[in-house]
């Protein structure tokens, strides 16, 4: 399991969707941000037009918290945007709650973003030269900027002035009153799919959106393509020629849902071949195979598969407790009080157990989970993690982090074994994880980032000063 | 799936929790009630005291809604019971939420009950001729009143007496301000089960609430037994001579937490071998085997162990969208917007599926869930169910279904299978179903209610006029 | 200004209000609490029936966060009663909120009640010798219970049989299904008014709550008087043959609402005339007359018309801070902030001050608000008290006081002065104030309660052990 | 009584309070605003900067709704600026709420405004087309932008640079990290006074605000200076030659706190003269004088003051309701349900009434309250309004509102007395007025603006295309 507290300062997840032309647009996005959930818990927002009046909604928690009875009431239109983002300690405010509303000399414009920029603490310095003000620390408040500043007063062409001056990782969805305009980054970098349910075009950074709300997938969006959808249909173009794609490999990894489709693959079926792909690379004798919930499951099933072990529920997660304040007391800690997961002894108990686990950051919460088997009678406790060490930080949702923090980084797999306590430990190769995943793509890293495994960023990298506090 | 609307009718499970002799009784109950929260969402409450003072709260919702910082604040003590309560429509009022605290001739009390009586309405209108009032309509409020009307001082003799009187379903737990008294019907139909932490004593409805907070099992409560906590120790005695374990068989298929153990078996694992029967009791060609989610996952995962057929996510749930207010409108639905499920295009299109279920009541869910399958391409559809049909009415949770309702006593298994448009489906037998989950009692049912399913109940049935409206 | 603290403890007013045969029974009787709102903020509560069902709802705070849009939705009926209760220390719970619902061998009743009953402790632990048990500690249920132990099936019947055992201070509204039941102690301490809304009745702790939905004013309840009202019309009986009003003269000084009439008697007006005589019996040489807000601002305009020394603004209530939780901290607290009241220099200002206020009863407050005046520049502070001296406890209202906290049970007036350092003090005489108010009653006491003036208590007084400690 | 509605549309007041070198300049600040509510109900906020980090909270309602005790306890150092806005129908949102923050070239700023300009449209339509996005409509926002756009890096001289540009009405305070900026326009429209508080310097709208805090009054800032505080401590200077102070009349006439000393003079003592002078002008024969509350309290009992008729509560508002949401149905409007006022029978009835109220706007309300007067059975009704007639827009907070809607600005005095039913009518003059409330300064207007009485408006009017919607 990434460890959550780590990996949120590396990598702010946010979720978007976009639908246009259809008389319940509101409700739908509603619904779409509804599946998106996982991808943000923090805050949620939406924008709707008529053609005519804006109508607009942020709310903090999540989209059931953010959003009230009578907030949803108000929304009309047949074009919306919406947005969640993710929990990350002390940012959580709602200003930074998007879609992110602006009014300009050519008229107002929503706008909702998920990624971060390489360049924006560069662009931003030079913008507030030029008597910018801001009221967020957010990217997509520059890329406001930018589209504002365009001589342009069509929004397509000063969107696409804008993006040629940015860097870094985008899906990117602006609209006014009458135009969905949809980008996204030419390294593809985040997830970003087209449905369509009946007449609507509807668009999200996860295929699962599209199922909530009956419409069916029709195709990704390119790296590098700008997309614009309006009464004279939808119009594609590309803002670049330098566009290829590196889509991102925690999203099959860990991030997204295991009934989304990433660029046209299942993540849970990736996983299970993760699992496999596991099995083959290093297999263990054992009595039973359990996965660290939720991420890991299918992996863990995959494995079981492959090796002919059982599959059995190891590890539960206390899903309700997520949501409260108790925190145990030091003597509650003491005396083994876990509570946002269990170990079930009757499972466990004198058997010789895999532990499969998507990904290792930091190590302490590994370490605490195998503890956990053990204190419940496990005899052999062996570790399989379905992806290689993590290396490198991600500069296309950083914060603050370091390569000290990665465990990885300065570890050997044998150290960091010793250090979480398994029988045995087990990363998966960076080509197995690739063969697993089984994109088509011809290029050298096969269309993905492995940045954060092998150091190779597809970006130049261009910060100023200190790292941006709040990115999405 | 057991249909929730009619089973809401049919059964309403909640979840108990009690400890003695911990300093924090109080915060230990609130997450105890958090690992039980799946027995119950409607509401929560809690009692301590520390000897002396009574500390209450209850509320409606989940324990994280119906408890606040403030409120968590205020408790002391060393000796805690708590309660969540069912959804169900209608009677979803503040004054049904439990414990219910009382005052009479020989002190205070708090109580706390999962399970129906089927003598309530006689005794009541017994007491109200005796001039009792009542506040609620709730069973445990009679109880309470028998305690109260018995001539004995001492709280575990007055229980007895109460005891003594009432026909039914009942884990009971009682507390004043120094002892916690625990008693379980005579034919133990609900699940109660003993845990210690350090030197305090726990009681819960299933053991997941044990793992939480660290406690490790002790044992089950047995049925007709009386159990004492206070400082003379732990005091166990017979109500009644006439006891022998006749526990609900739902709480395997459906009800209980699949890492909880009931009466000593795991549900995960019981779950399994009902899927690994069916493989055995009707077999099938498939490409993939899903399962309906939460409940019929492990049973999936058992199916496909025992076919070498490959388990797939082909159904995915949506998580959050349970606590939204939106429901799509008639034009919506027709689209196709499914709101709480989801069939996983890329896994089953062109497939023949194998749907595993825990049940089926009404049938209605059944039949959506297979369209859905269809819908997204599943060439065959193959529905298994993993228990026998339900065909009698259940009075140990029951408010107003009759048998029409079930779809198993009006329709043979070739009706069902053409009514939810399978190509093919199979229920477990009785005897397959006790053997997977495997207790090891002796007698005629192997220790089981089976009245759902065979008519032979195990109590006499005593109602009087109109069936009471509120239980638990 | 009665100190509210110590007050809180001696009397926990609350208000009541019924209807009987109007088609929005409810919608009346949420804006008949709300003009009633001053009689309590800690609860509110409301039920109607329509003949057949009920409908009910309680909850905490002040009416409008009592009940929510959705709360008022549900209700339906012709008939109506409702509640506020009064915020005391320690005992706001939910449990308190009024009315009570209650289901007997002959139905169901709700009950709401302003008072204190003298017996209710020996009348309880009788009641649970029997048998009986308690939700709560209030007065209201041990009404309840003697009403459900008649044998008499008739609703009002059963009422008087309870009423012949209870002693002590009650205006009482019970309804069930068909009929409004309408009582008042036999010495009429609390107030109880009939109006009427075309051909509705109305019953009110104050005849405010009438104006507000556009009532006329029709009479008092009499003392000892039980009226039914139901489909044979309006039934007037009287249920004891010694009954004489004794109200509570405090009504007239400080609880009630200026614009109510108390049994007939305006009381703004009447305290215009206590601060007339006030004017007469203590007469100063003074620039500017000032009262304490909000309850004797009406008898310092009296008194300033007496004098002709001008009436000005010289002390503001505050009146927002009231519902905020931010308390000033010991520095805050030394610099002078002061949250509930401030003095208005330019007022006060080098001015010989007439401060008026209602009460002392601690003196504490006072001694505060004399001490803001002179540190707004005041030359001179002199306090005169629209009420005598408060000698005595209130048994008809009474918690845990003492005879020690009333500040005049044992100090004199002249010793009062110098604790609260003023320049001057003067009470109003007892003859003076009951010649102001000005009842036409040609008893004794002319009608009035005077027990905490001159200790004459007009019932017996009965209470066993420790005092109970919730009441309303 | 101004007729809310109207005056809503004609005139948004807000409060500001700020403080310097205060270690509770937050909590502060927080009183402050409480003490400024009856300035603004709809959103409250709050910036404080402990000289590095900002502290920021913004909610919608009262304070006490706007800020929880876990937003209060967040807040940390010895600068703040705060903001209440007040209700508009429509446009009730959280981005409107103030103060407002910024990050520009220079570094951050918060803003709170009180007032409206008269050439933010031409200015905004400007600074869009050099690129600037907005996102709000509010006027505070444009002067931001020119703030940011400033060539100077010192706050100080960017906020004369700005103020140099803007035109109209504006109580501004300005704040980062390090220093509090205070300005007032060159017409000192609204008030806004400076008090000391131990070593502290606090600014509000109103002297009520230094009180609650215990802080003292200092002085006025005067029309067209710019203070600036900070560890240099307090630097005045002016930022334009031709400043002379025309303040709102209706400040003293309606919208202050009666406590309160506008521009010196104390509120309440300036309404007491004006209903003096009322008498003066306009006698009437009568047996009671009742003011319309709460504005027209003081002036009521000048006027009762002046003539020896005595003063009464002939009219008591309906506190709590205001916060309901239960509209009174056309059935029950026609029963004369009064929601917000009420008529006293006891005071009123057989008696010659005095109205006292403050101001006729549309005269619809008027009218409604000389009903109740009468339907409470006054003989006659006198109707004394203490301004003279308003007969033209307000610029300084217009939206929408034209001179038709102006009942005095089409009608004469007799046609008024009719349409709202009185017996007799009669407004104060101008002159009368200006003489009451005593302001000393020598120039023509006696430093107020009467513009809505006279039209002769302060400052030139720059308005372009439609008027913004949303301002404070």
């Amino acid at each position: 399991m990434l460890d959550r507290m780590i990996w949120d300062k590396l990598n702010e997840e946010c979720g978007v969707f976009g639908i246009y032309d259809h008389g319940e647009a509101a409700p739908l996005t509603y619904l779409g941000l509804h599946a998106l959930q996982h991808r943000g818990q923090e805050s949620a927002g939406m924008c709707s037009s008529d053609g005519e009046k804006w109508y607009k909604h942020r709310g903090m928690g999540l989209v059931s918290e953010a959003f009230g009875k009578a907030d949803m009431a108000k929304f009309r239109g047949h074009i919306a945007i919406g947005h969640t983002r993710y929990t990350t300690a002390g940012s959580s405010k709602i200003e930074n709650a998007q879609p992110l509303f602006f009014r300009y000399a050519h008229g107002s414009m929503a706008v909702a973003h998920n990624g971060n920029l390489v360049n924006a603490s560069v662009i931003r310095r030079d913008l507030e030269e030029k008597g910018s003000i801001f009221q967020t620390t957010s990217d997509t408040e520059v890329i406001a900027h930018l589209i504002a500043r365009s001589k342009s007063k069509d929004l397509p062409s000063a969107v696409k002035e804008a993006l040629q001056q940015i860097k870094g990782a985008y899906a990117l969805l602006v609209m006014n009153e009458r135009q969905l305009v949809i980008a996204l980054d030419p390294n593809g970098l985040r997830p970003l799919s087209l449905g369509r349910l009946g007449d609507a075009v509807c668009v999200a950074s996860e295929t699962c959106a599209f199922d909530i709300i009956g419409a069916e997938y029709w195709r990704e969006v390119e790296p590098g393509e700008l997309i614009v959808i309006d009464e004279e249909g939808v119009t594609s173009s590309k803002f670049t020629k330098k566009a290829e794609r590196s889509i991102c490999t925690f999203e099959y990894i860990y991030f997204a849902r295991p009934d989304s489709d990433i660029d046209g693959i299942n993540v849970h079926m990736a996983r299970k071949r993760l699992g496999k792909q596991l099995a083959l690379e290093a297999p263990v004798q054992a009595d039973v195979v359990t996965g660290v919930p939720d991420s890991s499951i299918s992996a863990a099933i995959g494995f079981a598969e492959a090796t002919s072990i059982p599959y059995e529920l190891g590890l539960v997660k206390n899903r309700y407790v997520g949501r409260t304040f108790i925190q145990p007391t030091q003597e509650l800690r003491e005396r083994g009080v876990h509570l946002k997961l269990s170990a079930v002894r009757k499972v466990v108990e004198g058997k010789r157990v895999v532990m499969i686990d998507d990904s290792i950051v930091r190590g302490t919460t590994s370490g605490r989970i195998v503890g956990m088997l053990r204190e419940a009678g496990a005899a052999e406790v062996h570790v399989r993690i379905s992806s290689p060490p993590v290396m490198n930080p991600c500069f296309y949702g950083i914060d603050t982090s370091t390569r000290e923090e990665l465990i990885a980084a300065t570890k050997s797999v044998e150290e960091i074994r010793q250090l979480i306590g398994a029988d045995s430990l087990s990363f998966l190769s960076v080509e197995g994880m690739l063969e697993a995943i089984g994109r088509s793509d011809k290029t050298a890293s096969r269309g993905h980032c492995l940045a954060c495994f092998n150091g190779q960023y597809p970006t130049e990298i261009q910060f100023e000063g200190a790292l941006p506090a709040e990115k999405c």
